[in-house]
């Protein structure tokens, strides 16, 4: 500004300058920018930048998707109001671009993001392509998410939501600049089994934990709704089901003569287990004999396929208990007749599997019901072509076995993904934990402890010891919640963030480029992501001190 | 009322009763009513009466004593906001008393509570009179809590609070009549520690934790509030401590060259486990040998001693890491000299121990100053009369050479009262994780796993293994929340109610009248008293599936 006329020019191109520019990424930037899961790819030219995120942000969509419409105002609102302050203040300076750098002007501002659908009316179901672009211009001049399906731009607008911050000394809300995300899932199935069977989960609970699903980019609530302990679901054609098996009144899920030792004392003798009626507390199986069975069978699955229209339906199957029906007379003189125990699961699988196809649903089954050592069924009772199987038990094993057989696996290895191990056993008068010696070593009750970490549940590999022709009938995994001992007080804590762990691995996987695990590092990315959800108000648990996030690699068991 | 005079007589006989008659106890009662922890004896007349809680209820306290005047408030308010609904109806229908048997009438109404206190004075110091009686009449007429000390009476209030529910029918609160209650804890310290050290927790969140642990009857704050990884309490007269050591400004609790192997990675080679600088990440222990140490540890008793007025003063000294002083050239120089690890532990020790007793306080040591194999002290540095031992290690084998060598025992073995065991462990890039097989039957990372159910933390006898002379020597124990793992988003069901085990077993006991461990017993009680601090803002994790809860017995192992 030293000299008239040549100065004013200079002042002018200046001024112009700094109007154009982005904010060099100087204040609180997560460095690298933290997207969980781990894209498929992503670069963020250097040096870093970033642009202030304008008051006026909005998404600009297509019309003609009423939920990609909802996801755009959601995601809009979203980067404005959640101030998300990272745990890091970065260690290294951003060098600043150009002639902007370090000065103070306003800069550029970015007005808005464009959402480009190729197939706008792509219905949400197994399989459907969820992948997508992320472009944030250098200049931060404009910002696009192109996707083949609404689905796929909803999985953009999550990325682009964690790219921002806040910058307090700003007072802003900023966005990395010169950013390109493609991302695509290697899994079509990446689920949360929520069981509220044994529990009562409120709508809102049931809720917030979807919304952390869908920030996860997981895509399948698979909703374990009724148990032997509690019937919570109000079934139209079947109303006393809710009534007389909800836990109460307000405990049940509006929309709205059957059963072998039924209210039983679930183990006669604690020293025969295989006399047992139950796999635990809470007695009582359908009696496949029993013609009401096919009745009420048949207006449930016509009710529930009337209230859900995913493509799956889950016919459960697990656990069916020998000495629960060999305690029934009926079922008893049936045997004494040359029947099978196998025979009578095959009945009732045999009339429920096609009323489930005839609904135009594929049905799941847990894999007892072909795995099984007692009590299974043959292939032409569930056909492949319409049949997918859920591990759970002796991990990649029962994988491939199931796949062998020619079915679609789901996989839900206990081992590895059940997350309620690890915190004893709910039964009660048991002297086995009156024992004054340490315990070190032991299970603690759990019968499939110990806890599952989120190292495990993140390194697991769900096509393990596959052959790659075997591995395409992996269709994904889920972890389990089962929650004889969890309810809303606790819930996100047990949730989250393993099934981060879980999420990005059937995402983008948990290996680096050169084809290594890459749980090291992961381990501050989930700490930041963790940080994250909390602020969006999931109390997912910690998984390190804060010290440990500021001095990178300090906490490892191996520099 | 069928005869005019003698009728109208009879009539108003009839509503003279109905008006001083408590209301039968016939909505929503707890049968039989649950306070946690057991009183050590309670009687409930029969047939069970309760009478209503009238809207000014308030609670009359001797003037003269602050702090019973503000839980006399409390109390009051408590009684008439809670409104807690228990979670089962009972089976039984209570017999009503006398002519008001049935009726609707507005009966007999508690207007306030009297508290009569022998020594309104006695400060709150380890082994205060905390004894109680608390006498509600038959006709509700009177409700009077009895006690030594202003604390014993708190102890009263809160078993009166548990006494009271909130009846639907009646939309008003009720509460047991024809009680009485004797009551007086086994042990003199019942206590939580909270470590705030590896994690910062948020005021807020201490205290309600405190306001849970008084609901408990448990009597003793273990501040855990400084470690390696941050010492976030601002002492006046080093500052510098919390503005280098906290883990930033918004995590320290205000009020107010020293280091060997500072800022070392903790673990230089994996697979030697006694090379390591630390027990786990975040190295650096004191170094005895330079003066400044001992300048600044003087001037935190002094800042310490006068921010806290307890009588007990805790000075650490678990797992000093040989390792670390080892590394140290100034202790190498000393060692060389014919200097010992141990003697140079004594050396601080000698110097710590005369300062705490010299500020009147009660010097509180880990056991390991006295067991540690490798570095321990000589009993010249710490005399059992100013000195306390806290176990850790080895049960109750360890509790046994503390009470023999002459000391006072404070138990906190690992392997029942750690409450963080059993998630794993935090340290990073660890490939133990990376294992297809079951890991069914292993630690799960956990140095001290399993998680220890509340089953194993009630059946605990802290003097087990004890002569008689032996056990008088333990003045209670400590449940411990370390925090590595652990933060304000789940802390209540990392503790609750698993604490409020171990505050029954330390108040009343962990058997029945005839000897027998009574852990069957307690469960029912338990969720009761879970589902009611979860009501009071506690989110207490859950021990059992409801449906336990309406089929007394039948969630058992053993009929």
């Amino acid at each position: 500004m030293a000299t008239k006329n040549g100065g004013f020019v200079a002042l002018l191109l200046l001024l112009s300058f700094l109007l154009s520019s982005p904010l060099p990424a100087r204040c609180d930037a997560p460095l690298p920018v933290n997207v969980w899961p781990k894209p498929t790819s992503m670069s963020w030219a250097e040096p870093h930048m970033a642009v202030r995120v304008s008051s006026s942000f909005h998404v600009v969509a297509p019309s003609g998707n009423a939920h990609l419409l909802s996801a755009a105002r959601r995601y809009a609102a979203l980067l404005l109001a959640e101030r998300y302050r990272p745990l890091v203040t970065p260690a290294v300076n951003v060098t600043a671009g150009g002639a902007g750098a370090g000065a103070a002007g306003r800069g550029a501002e970015l007005g808005y993001l464009t959402l480009a659908v190729s197939d706008l009316h792509a219905p949400l179901q197994h399989g459907v392509d969820e992948s997508y672009a992320l472009e944030i211009l250098p200049a931060g001049a404009a910002a696009t998410v192109t996707a083949a399906t609404a689905w796929g731009a909803m999985r953009g607008l999550e990325t682009f939501s964690q790219l921002a911050w806040w910058c307090g000394r700003e007072r802003a809300v900023l966005v990395a600049a010169g950013v390109r995300v493609e991302d695509r899932p290697l899994y079509p199935h990446r689920g949360l089994m929520l069981d509220t069977g044994r529990t009562y989960f409120p709508v809102a609970d049931i809720l917030r934990t979807i919304d952390a699903m869908a920030a996860n980019k997981m895509n399948v609530f698979h909703w374990h709704i009724t148990d032997s302990q509690s019937f919570p679901l109000e079934l139209p054609s079947e109303p006393a089901l809710a009534e007389k098996g909800s836990y109460g009144d307000g405990m049940r899920y509006t929309v709205d003569d059957l059963v072998s030792c039924a209210g039983e004392f679930w183990l006669p003798d604690a020293s025969d287990w295989p006399s047992r009626l139950a796999a635990e507390p809470g007695a009582g199986q359908l009696n496949p004999l029993e013609p009401k069975t096919y009745q009420v069978m048949s207006n449930v699955i016509n009710d529930v396929t009337s209230l859900f229209p995913d493509g799956f339906y889950h016919a459960g199957g697990d656990e069916v208990t020998p000495g629960c029906w060999n305690a029934d007379p009926s079922i008893q003189r049936y045997l004494a007749r040359g029947g099978t125990l196998s025979r009578l699961l095959e009945k009732f699988v045999g009339a429920a599997h096609p009323l489930i196809v005839s609904r135009n649903r594929t049905a799941v089954y847990w894999e007892d019901v072909l795995l099984d050592q007692a009590v299974n069924v043959t292939a032409s009772a569930i056909p492949p072509e319409t049949t997918i199987l859920q591990t759970w038990n002796n991990g990649g094993n029962n994988t491939r076995l199931i796949v062998r057989a020619g079915y679609r696996a789901i996989v839900s290895s206990a081992s590895f993904y059940y997350l309620d191990c690890g915190h004893g056993d709910f039964a009660g008068n048991d002297s086995a934990y009156d024992d004054p010696r340490s315990d070190y070593g032991t299970s603690g009750g759990s019968w499939c402890g110990p806890y599952k970490t989120w190292q495990r549940v993140y390194d697991y590999d769900v096509a393990g010891g596959l052959t790659a022709e075997e591995a395409r009938l992996v269709v994904g995994g889920e972890v389990a919640m089962w929650t004889e001992q969890v309810d809303a007080a606790v819930l996100d804590g047990r949730v989250w963030p393993r099934a981060s762990a879980m999420a990005e691995a059937l995402w983008s996987g948990n290996r680096d480029a050169t084809g290594r695990k890459r749980y090291a590092e992961a381990t501050d990315r989930l700490t930041d992501w963790r940080h994250r959800m909390v602020g969006r108000g999931v109390r997912a648990e910690p998984i390190q001190p804060l010290w440990c996030r500021n001095r990178p690699g300090m906490c490892n068991l191996v520099r």
